[in-house]
């Protein structure tokens, strides 16, 4: 069966993390192939999320928190030993990387090409030539030389998405996939415990998407057809994780 | 030689048409490989740049006073009677497309998907999931089912894309590349007759790029270094052509 994974926030900082996590994953496409100057959106998206707020903080008390329950005994048994040596391994790299006392991205702010660019490309088809000659300049490079910069450009944040995506994985992992039942397209739920994230998976032949609202302990999620653009009014039978 | 080619318009309406044609360019890249959800960057740019300015009336003017120079005899001797037969078949069904009633990109507006699609897209890296579920289900759609519905989204702009890849083909073929010299890394000119676009073509190996000033029938060019980001002393040679 072909499946289509939707996920849901719970809480401020796991929204946050996704939204790192997807730039990640952005990033990492245009590193891999040359798709000119849209390579730098996701960037500078990176740029303006890690200005507007330091993760590091964060990270580092969820980093720390997270090593404490590894070494206790009781934690993580649902883990093989060789995932818990893999889990541990990361997360004391990712708390070093954690630890530099650079702010992730200050270097890029100093660069004036990058800076020029920047202030220019959100604007409506604004890179243009004669909008960004400096841009149409740097497209006309080799692409192997514009890799090895990109790459330069990326490598700023890696303290940040390395560690985040160790978490992201980390909570994913915390629970398994149930069968549940919407009736008449709506679905609602609770936990004793405060969750982080929902993740719905379903077929996408039947033709709906699920529009999830919550916080903390309580969420609902609506199906919507695409076609209609509409709630749904089906049964639709999908795959629950509600992950802590 | 590997060579580069900078324009700058002298005039506003040149201005939108170069703005306009950019993105003709890349939603072209995108009807021809699966961009993910970057191919809907500029076709939210044209419907804004659309919905801004009505082109119509000024492009059926252009396209107007080309049709009577075209059967003037005197007019267009530089081109072959082939290419005139062209243009003028050309001009004549840009005629006819630019005066259908509806305002291009209108049908779009009333698509439920592109409107939600386009409200989040622009904030940044508001395109997770958890923002825009209906993306994400659109984005597991097979490419070419996708490539289809983009196509039909395209083909809205066409009457408008199309009469301005001409009238900018003509534009360009009104003057040669001329040898010019910029001593210091600055060149300035002017003509007694109103020009619309210039157009510097210099060789990347030089390591500098023309940021271009002017209006009407007067514009400057200063040569930047790259690397440094900073104005150029050398004697830099280049070809230039002034467009009227």
């Amino acid at each position: 069966m072909n499946e289509l994974v939707f996920e849901q926030p719970l809480n401020e900082k796991v929204r946050n993390y996704l939204r790192l996590e997807h730039l990640a994953r952005q990033l990492d496409t245009h590193l891999h192939e040359d798709h000119q100057h849209r390579c730098f959106f996701p960037l500078f998206s990176i740029c303006e999320l890690s200005e507007r707020c330091d993760f590091r903080n964060e990270l580092l008390k969820d980093v720390d928190k997270l090593l404490v329950q590894f070494d206790g005994s009781t934690a993580q048994q649902q883990m093989s030993s060789h995932q818990q040596t893999f889990f541990l391994e990361q997360l004391a790299i990712a708390k070093d990387e954690l630890q530099k006392p650079d702010r992730p991205g200050v270097q890029l702010k100093q660069n004036r090409f990058i800076a020029a660019v920047r202030q220019k490309l959100n604007l409506t088809a604004a890179c243009c030539n004669f909008d960004l000659p400096q841009l149409h300049f740097w497209l006309a490079k080799p692409w192997a030389e514009r890799q090895q910069e990109y790459q330069q450009w990326v490598e700023h944040f890696h303290c940040l998405l390395h560690p985040i995506s160790i978490l992201l994985q980390l909570t994913r992992m915390s629970s398994d996939y149930q069968q549940a039942v919407a009736h008449a397209g709506f679905y609602h739920d609770s936990s004793p415990n405060n969750l982080s994230l929902v993740r719905v998976k379903l077929n996408p032949d039947d033709g709906c998407y699920p529009t999830i609202s919550g916080h903390r302990n309580r969420f609902a999620i609506h199906f919507v057809q695409f076609e209609q653009q509409k709630h749904s009014q089906q049964t639709v039978k999908f795959l629950l994780a509600t992950c802590s």
